[in-house]
């Protein structure tokens, strides 16, 4: 992804106006009269289209309150699949990844807030969005059993990787709408998924007994203050063992 | 929990017998004509009871072919409430709260295994069981949420634990379904989960640059074979930075 690109934030300009007129209609009718109470019938009343119009852009009603996401899974698995990405951090490629996520939202930050509001307390919708949450994990964890397919434990390590990347995300993603989106999200978003980085990516320290690390290097852990020889000590009685 | 309890696995004897001729009624008919092409009417009617039977076990047609989640999830909430956990690791908690689903699925492996092939043709089953497991995520990061509430990360920590938890368990309960159940998963699931701890656990190396891992304590990964000199010349810069 180019400098530009990623500056520039994801374009709006290209989306239909009946789109755009049917996800004003919902809302509204969702805040008014409430999800389970509004059919789709009353939401192409109000948008003035007629309902095959809707079914055009969306499969179901729950699906037109998470508009982007197909969009955005989609550039998402292109980003995965560029040949660029090769040389990078596994995790931090996949952080990467993610962070598309982040900048669709932050992208429309009035809307985030309000279909996040809504989506807390339907819960069609919040099985929905589990879905689309679903979606995006697998297509990093396919990425990353890709990028591990060498290790004994890659398919394992691909799946746990996955999953801590995308709730760091979410975690941070989750303050921001609480907050009400009142500031720029990009940098919490990415301290979240520099701890999954930290944690797991290739520079990150490697846990003790876990496939493979062992022989390769030694990790020790010291308290500040704890004086040099008893470093030194600690290191020959590791170098030393096995 | 105590041992006997442990190795008796989950008693099955205390469930009615109609929710037991329900289970069995729909999962042959979701077989035979598949699961959107059967009502409830079908379920009833072939079980040989009246429709509000069906309601009084079961909210939807989704919950039939999940009947135990909700005894596992109060199991686990209880389990996670027991303040003999309090001195345990925190993670290794977690992982044993999570191993009590693995026993209900371990217990039945049969329908367990039904039941995965048919959750994998289905989405409504597949969204169904985003939304269990979601529950048993939640469940999970709130108890970490209160073990980590003095860390500055606490909340953080907390999700992506939680997150990764879930992963290891589920990778490795998805092998043993995959494979038919035809071996004890036990063994395979808690390999899965010591992976996490060996990552997250209070006994883990702290990740270097983590918040509030750096004042604290000094990381240093080496690779075997590194002379000595380099070694503690790596801490003393690292003693003195800051």
């Amino acid at each position: 992804m180019s400098q530009g690109r990623e500056s520039a934030g994801r374009p709006t300009a290209a989306k239909p106006p009946m789109r755009e007129a049917l996800v004003a209609a919902a809302l509204r009718l969702f805040d008014e009269r409430g999800f389970e109470q509004t059919t789709v019938d009353d939401i192409v009343a109000l948008a003035g289209v007629g309902r095959r119009s809707f079914f055009r852009y969306f499969p179901s009603k729950e699906s037109v309150v998470f508009p982007d996401h197909d969009g955005c899974l989609a550039e998402m698995t292109a980003f995965l699949a560029d040949p660029a990405g090769a040389a990078e951090d596994p995790v931090e490629r996949a952080g990467a990844a993610a962070r598309l996520v982040l900048r669709m939202y932050a992208a429309e930050p009035v809307f985030s807030v309000r279909r996040y509001r809504l989506t807390r307390e339907v819960p069609a919708l919040r099985t929905h969005e589990l879905s689309v949450v679903w979606r995006y994990e697998r297509a990093l964890a396919d990425y990353l059993r890709t990028r591990y397919a060498q290790r004994a434990d890659g398919r394992l390590r691909a799946d746990v990787v996955a999953a801590a990347v995308v709730a760091a995300h979410n975690n941070a993603l989750r303050s921001w709408l609480r907050s009400g989106a009142d500031h720029d999200p990009e940098a919490s978003v990415r301290e979240a998924l520099a701890y999954v980085v930290a944690t797991w990516g290739d520079r990150a320290p490697a846990a003790p007994g876990v496939d493979g690390a062992a022989e390769d290097v030694v990790v020790l852990v010291a308290r500040r203050g704890t004086p040099m020889w008893r470093v030194v000590d600690g290191i020959q009685t590791a170098l030393s063992a096995t």
